[in-house]
């Protein structure tokens, strides 16, 4: 394998006329693989077929309390639930709201409030002149359109191996009584698959903000999903803004969508203080109750800390596999081509892959045409601007290992075709 | 039976004395019963228990269109249960967006959206100067705490046979612009049952409003919910609002929670033109879809048209006799004093009632303190505020039949107290 970046261009030129070649040959496979999204696949689904059992017509739909589980009621979600919840993620029980299917769309709720009601006492940011977001980048391109959708203005604040760049959001917040908030997925972060660090942690329950109204919107989506026996360990925000006096920070979310289905899922969120005498209140207003049917069935099938850890296993146990396959590609590739970098996580649904500049859309242009469809480039930027135009997100889950050796090879070749066509235009 | 509009004073304490000893009575009993909310009974819920049965574990997950209705993905939901409501309501199937739950959480996304960004090519109602509502009254409570939420001043517009004063809203909504929705429940109408007339609906359709970006917020929650064989017809006000060139007007709501169960079934929502593409879009930055597979589930058990009007015939073979159950009690002890009145509606969930002016908080208090829960008066108008102190809301579906009949005849024991310690203390 040869170092693209010590070959003189006129040998980069018959490289790539041999890369062309390759790249038909995939073409006239016609491959139609996806790659593009954090999907489980049909075989991690199936680890939970028994869950659609645990609930039938002779089943008790009574909670522990004796309430009918199947009427109205019971806004915040079962208790018994709550405790489950409570022993899995070490956030005191009284802490949650037990929602629907989708912890997004408690984010959106969440956001939402603050937009029409406010926090911390400050006027509802909706009424303020502006409100600016710190968005760690790459991150995740579903908060970033929440973000938009509000016409918030999003900072790029910069990745690090120990999470986001502390100094700079230390900074910002400081002067800048416009920034509201930071989303934050603190575990395997989408796409990188970083953990933030002890002090990362620390450091934001203990952020000095110019806003009264700062808030960290916590996203904790791979909370239990590791790709190793030793996964990666993150502080509990909750407690560290408690010893820090700032109990208001943090919004907690998570939810089962990628441990039993993400389409009939239950999602969880943990908040104290002021954010939880507001957000219960408000869901109060919004709904009777979200469904407590699949609370209950959730609860019957993962059962207590053991049995959903012992079913995570099993998750990663389909998972690893694909994450070591294109980690091995990547390494028998590029690994003395050093036109890209990756990284190779610990857990989380996605590997991260930084092209040289200027070749993400590229690359995503050159598979897309190929046949297979990557994330788009760009799309773990805020307004799907990625400025160096580098980052690509690889989604693991969903193909089966032969799908993805296939879309894998493909995917390097184009990378290299990028690269040259980049330098070789360029000079 | 005394008319005791026309018994003198005197007689009338002696009256009081002997109520108040029958009131004793049903104090002695220790009674715990609650009228307060429109829950199906547990008998209802049974009739959905197969519901229960119908996805486990061997069951296809996929949708006619072979898609893992497991997954992630189609975020206004399942073709085929688009296909089933179209059937049943006569909307067209491309109207629809699908839901959780809850069709009032979908409602609060709606207002919401119209807050945040607005309609009609306005600026966002949260922006503008004040947002008033029409709410016709008495009407449901938790229509006026959306409301109350979002700060709007809530104007009231009384009830009259045919549904909300047409004349009192046409005239509101030609002059002032801040007047920007109402809310209706156009069919068997929480709390007394009216369903409007088709001049109602079309000159709902025919509104000539200030506003631009005015709505109305169409809950339709009783659409199949009669109580008798030939129940109440209501236009369909998507239809006559797309022959007026008004199809922005109306969002429709409804749900399946008094169908199957409240506490897990599914919400519907139905617009046109700007509206749909706009919510479409709010719902797709807001969540990656909702419960899918509980869309399923009720697709499997409701099957059709003919299938599910023969499951509400199960609801309304409970639901009558405790119906009339009320209305013989009231005919019983009001018919020939009539310091009452009711109506006796042809489906929904309620009775409502008025008491003589500034009696309904007494009564609910006399019975609340006799063990007897009711709705609390006022709950019924904005602001919980009824002016003549005079509606309250019987909810008689979930108590069983002597349950009933005490707290009825306890009712109007406190009725009859309450309007004689009013008339004593007004002379």
């Amino acid at each position: 394998m040869e170092n693209y970046l010590s070959v003189p261009d006129s040998k980069l030129k018959e490289i790539h006329s041999y890369l062309i070649n390759e790249y038909q040959k995939f073409k006239n496979m016609n491959l139609k693989l996806n790659m593009a999204r954090g999907k489980p696949s049909p075989e991690q689904l199936n680890l939970s077929l028994e869950m659609m059992d645990v609930l039938n017509s002779s089943s008790d739909f009574n909670s522990r309390d004796n309430v009918d589980l199947r009427n109205y009621g019971i806004c915040d979600g079962i208790p018994e639930m709550k405790e489950f919840i409570s022993e899995l993620s070490g956030i005191p029980s009284e802490n949650f709201i037990i929602g629907g299917n989708s912890s997004l769309s408690m984010m959106f709720d969440t956001i939402s409030y603050f937009m029409i009601k406010g926090a911390g006492g400050c006027s509802p940011w909706g009424s303020q002149e502006k409100v600016k977001f710190l968005c760690p980048s790459p991150g995740y391109d579903r908060h970033f359109a929440i973000s938009e959708y509000f016409g918030m203005e999003m900072i790029v604040i910069p990745m690090t191996e120990t999470g986001p760049d502390m100094d700079l959001v230390e900074k910002l917040v400081r002067d800048d009584e416009q920034i509201k908030g930071i989303w934050c997925v603190p575990k395997y972060s989408n796409p990188q698959g970083i953990t933030y660090s002890d002090e990362t942690v620390k450091r934001l329950a203990n952020l000095k903000t110019a806003a009264k109204d700062f808030r960290i919107i916590w996203d904790n989506a791979y909370f239990i999903h590791d790709l190793s026996n030793d996964g990666d360990t993150l502080l509990n925000i909750l407690d560290e803004c408690k010893k820090a006096g700032t109990e208001n920070l943090p919004i907690i979310f998570f939810s089962t969508s990628k441990i039993t289905f993400p389409g009939a899922g239950v999602a969880f969120m943990a908040c104290a203080g002021e954010n939880l005498v507001a957000l219960k209140k408000m869901y109060s207003i919004k709904t009777v109750g979200f469904d407590k049917l699949n609370q209950l069935r959730h609860l019957r099938f993962l059962k207590d800390k053991p049995t959903i850890l012992n079913h995570m296993k099993k998750h990663r146990k389909i998972l690893k596999p694909k994450f070591d396959l294109i980690i091995d590609i990547l390494k028998r590739e590029f690994l003395n081509n050093p036109i890209i970098k990756w990284k190779n996580p610990n857990g989380g649904y996605f590997i991260s892959v930084e092209t040289c500049s200027c070749c993400a859309k590229r690359v995503v242009e050159l598979c897309k045409d190929a046949g297979v469809i990557l994330t788009d480039a760009g799309a773990t930027y805020p307004h799907k601007n990625d400025p160096n135009d580098s980052n690509i997100r690889l989604a693991p889950t969903y193909p089966d290992r032969n799908e993805l050796k296939l879309a894998m090879e493909l995917f390097c070749v184009c990378v290299k075709i990028a690269f040259i066509e980049k330098r070789i235009n360029k000079n």
